[in-house]
């Protein structure tokens, strides 16, 4: 009933007086979109949204949405920001470095929610009760909070950003694993729907938990995640999840590095020996020694871990200890001293030919064991995880099972995208020497009208136009704000700098024909047969430069808007 | 592009199993709210927006987006939720006791939001340079946050919670005026669309300073403010801001209070006396004095103003004394000492026939001196200002005028609309012993789809009659997620209950007839000539109650679409 349409007058409040070719092609996109009027720095990592961001902000909200509700019957929610101590005391993630941290007038302790598994789980948990109640997807779109010491670029890594968090529940790891899939799904239509090409990468979990863990990421060299892809089978993973062996085994004569660690009993010795110039990778380690892991390997010292199994086990001769060999080594590498003074040689044990270490580019890749691995540098911009139980159980979020069994906790998944992040994201890697170059998904506007000051009745003309326009899908998406110091060139290139795909221009030496500029390319050739089919019926004309690039499109007033409507239909 | 259809399986978790009449018709709104599946608070002040809860509040949210674009010609914004201390301490309001405070890793701190004047005004100033730049009018809808002491039924005093705050900047006061005006005439649109009767009334600006203010208020018993009401002129204000004359003056017999204060240069002691058994109105007083009194008003204790008074005056003959009498006083009144031992007399002064104390109902309205004031206990839901260079003085923000002159304060106002207070306000207005009775712009779904469950085909009911509301205003609009647990009669109550305002009811009975149930009432008479126009084509008939009242509609489930949508036009 009320639907929006956004003309305002005095938006070019916000624009820049002037624009250098300088400032265009090289200041870093965060500079960029202060100095095109999107956002504006108010505190490190934070940002004020002004009308163009949020517009863009809003039409990435609207992909995500419209697809959590209708591909992944996801239900909308809107947790509080403030959540209680007591939650994240639960799951152990009080002591968590990052999270704002604030008490009331009666002094209760809260943090701002950096991320909300605890909140929804203590939410959903007083609604499921049972196994028919599931399994059920919930999401909200909102404000998150972490104290990031170093923030980075502005909406690539802020202290409060806008993002999209969702949550399933359901009764069994086969129904998480249902879930998980329909989820990945559903983010491969918001991604696509973005325009914006993305790969997704079975990832590492890092400290959130579980196994199943996707990455979603827009490569380009300023990112700063490493995704390493495989010639031969395809496979893309990050770094931290990546499997590598070395072209030829063995072959490393330097220094060897050691990481101790506990097995799950902690009365073995771990010790996990791989090359000095090399990164040891624990998912690789865990895996190495089927998991019989303590947690103690979290710990970044050597001599802590020692010193923890002295303790724990007095008659160190009942000890075992476990040596696994990275299999880039051989028996005449440079290994460092045996740490233990007694010990007893049976009880040793070795694991060999296993890959310990992160991987590196043009190694063999780990899952096909044939095509050697390329790297690429990406930005993250979704994650989607299964999380077990890892919730439920602090929490006491159970359910009654099938055979009226009481107490099961939930199996939980949790799937996030950075929304603002997206903005920061696309920015980057669209943008050229002339600004911004946003997908007709993202872009503030789809349409700009670029009337010449000559021309006397200007409020005439872009009343017609937006009337010509009236009930259309870009009846709310046209600009024609522009301050009264740019000339006709100026507000062209201000349009093609801030990202806007269509540019109608108008002036008076061609007036009644106006003149279309498109910021980016026509995809495909099918526009063409369209236009030889409906030239005649237009008037509608192309501009090609000398190498036959099609420089603009002109038409009469009156055939404006569907010259713009077809143009519109096939840019990306 | 991406129109959001919500039609979600699992809506129905967040439904409650039963419902007693007694619930329905004596819990608290807030708990009614919370066990229909709106909000779920999460602790003192703060909830948790359910799916259905987060509906109602989206529309509210684009009644005031529309209106505020649309009428208003404001700019939308979104500011961050940290505010760093600094601008507050420039404002001097950074000792309230009411904001949300906090240190981040870098020992910086800041206050989470509870309104915005210091960051819009330290923003705004960036952009506004000259009076050729104004007049901007800008607004966001967001969080904000007070740490009230005594969070009061959930939506109504919360802890965070969803403002719309606009901010107005002008070059000089005519224009203040003009804006304060233009955004009190959008406040009025916004309020018209919410279909609720609404009062505006002329208010005391409290803490945030100015002389034009205008509050938005509802109506109801339970409301915690009063505004009085002239039988003759019409006038209607806060209790804070009405004068008022007694029937008959000077009658008052009883004890005398007295407040002092100083004069603005200090050098004169002003004594206000009044009747014992009311309270004294400081807007009043300033208004007796033409505004000549210091700020020292604001305290407490006589007692700390009578030293001040003597410490800043050494000799005390060549002070004055001005006494100002409420007009309900007379010279037999029974007045307290005097404070002080020396004085001259030649030197006192008294303003005699005014009234300084807080108006009553049944007293003389003092606009037009004539009629009676009969009060009325209301719910604020928004609130208008003129601030002035309140803000803009101390943070700076600055013009230059017409003359060149460098450095002129920016006028300007501000403008709130308690969002999600509008949703605890309307709920408590129009509830009733069924339950909520949505207006049609609030309800969270415009009809319901109540299948029995002894139809077997429930599912393809389901979807023949989405596909034939499908392409219309209503294809979001319906609710048919129940509980399987719940039989005919108890979805027909949950809808009622729910608020919704057309429920559409498929038993095997009249099948296929359908009936349609309304929750509110048709307004005016109109509907009754569609209904005979339509009655042959549509097969439309009504079954009226003994008494005459339309029970419900009757009519093929081919023409249920029709029906429908005419109910729905005359539905308030």
């Amino acid at each position: 009933m009320f639907k929006i349409s956004i003309i305002r007058r005095s938006y070019h409040l916000f624009q820049p007086n002037a624009l250098t070719k300088e400032t265009l092609k090289s200041h870093p996109t965060h500079d960029l979109l202060q100095t095109l009027g999107f956002v504006r720095q108010s505190q490190s990592g934070l940002v004020q949204w002004l009308p163009l961001g949020l517009r863009s902000l809003r039409k990435v909200e609207d992909i995500i949405r419209y697809r959590m509700n209708t591909d992944g019957d996801a239900l909308e929610v809107s947790l509080s920001s403030l959540s209680p101590k007591l939650l994240w005391e639960q799951t152990g993630r009080w002591s968590n470095k990052e999270l704002f941290k604030l008490k009331d007038a009666k002094k209760a302790e809260h943090c701002l929610t950096a991320t909300c598994e605890e909140d929804i789980t203590s939410l959903m948990g007083n609604f499921i009760t049972s196994h028919k109640d599931m399994p059920v997807l919930v999401y909200q779109i909102s404000r998150k909070y972490r104290d990031e010491l170093r923030p980075r670029g502005g909406l690539l890594r802020g202290r409060e950003f806008l993002m999209k968090d969702a949550y399933s529940f359901v009764s069994s790891k086969e129904e998480a694993i249902k879930m998980f899939e329909r989820v990945n799904d559903v983010y491969d239509k918001i991604f696509g729907d973005l325009r914006i090409p993305f790969v997704s990468a079975w990832a590492d979990s890092g400290s959130i938990g579980g196994d199943l863990s996707k990455e979603y990421h827009y490569m380009h060299e300023s990112g700063e995640d490493t995704l390493l892809k495989c010639s031969n089978c395809g496979a893309i993973s990050n770094v931290e999840k990546a499997e590598s062996y070395p072209i030829k085994e063995g072959e490393y004569f330097g220094d060897v590095s050691v990481k101790y660690s506990l097995s799950a009993d902690r009365k073995t010795l771990l010790c996990f020996y791989y090359p000095r110039n090399r990164e040891l990778n624990w998912n690789l380690a865990l895996e190495a020694v089927d998991h019989d892991m303590d947690s103690v390997f979290n710990m970044k010292r050597n001599e802590e871990i020692l010193q923890i199994f002295k303790q724990e086990n007095e008659d160190i001769m009942l000890t075992r200890v476990l040596r696994i060999m990275d299999c880039r080594l051989n028996s005449r590498s440079n290994f460092p001293d045996f740490p233990l003074n007694q010990y007893l040689k049976n009880n040793f044990g070795q694991i060999d030919d296993v890959s310990i270490v992160q991987a590196q580019e043009n190694e063999i890749c780990g899952s096909c064991h044939e095509g050697h691995l390329s790297g690429m540098k990406t930005i993250e911009v979704g994650h989607t995880f299964y999380l077990g139980t890892k919730y439920s159980e602090p929490l006491h979020a159970t359910f009654v099972g099938k055979d009226n069994q009481r107490g099961i906790p939930i199996e939980m998944g949790c799937y996030g995208i950075g929304v603002s992040r997206l903005i920061g994201a696309i920015g980057e890697l669209t943008r050229d020497d002339n600004g911004f170059k946003w997908p007709t998904s993202v872009a503030p506007y789809l349409l700009s009208l670029c009337i010449s000051p000559h021309m006397k009745n200007e409020q005439e003309i872009i009343s017609l136009l937006q009337c010509q326009f009236k009930g259309t899908n870009l009846s709310g998406e046209i600009m024609h704000s522009f301050s009264k110091k740019l000339g006709l060139g100026a507000r062209i290139r201000l349009s093609h700098a801030i990202g806007i795909p269509l540019c109608l221009i108008v002036g008076p030496k061609n007036w009644p024909l106006v003149e279309i500029e498109l910021r980016g390319a026509l995809i495909g050739t099918d526009w063409e047969k369209e236009f030889l089919d409906l030239k005649e019926k237009y008037r509608w004309e192309i501009v090609k430069s000398t190498s036959g690039y099609v420089e603009k499109h002109i038409v009469p007033v009156e055939y404006a808007k569907d010259v713009v409507k077809i143009l519109l239909k096939y840019l990306s």
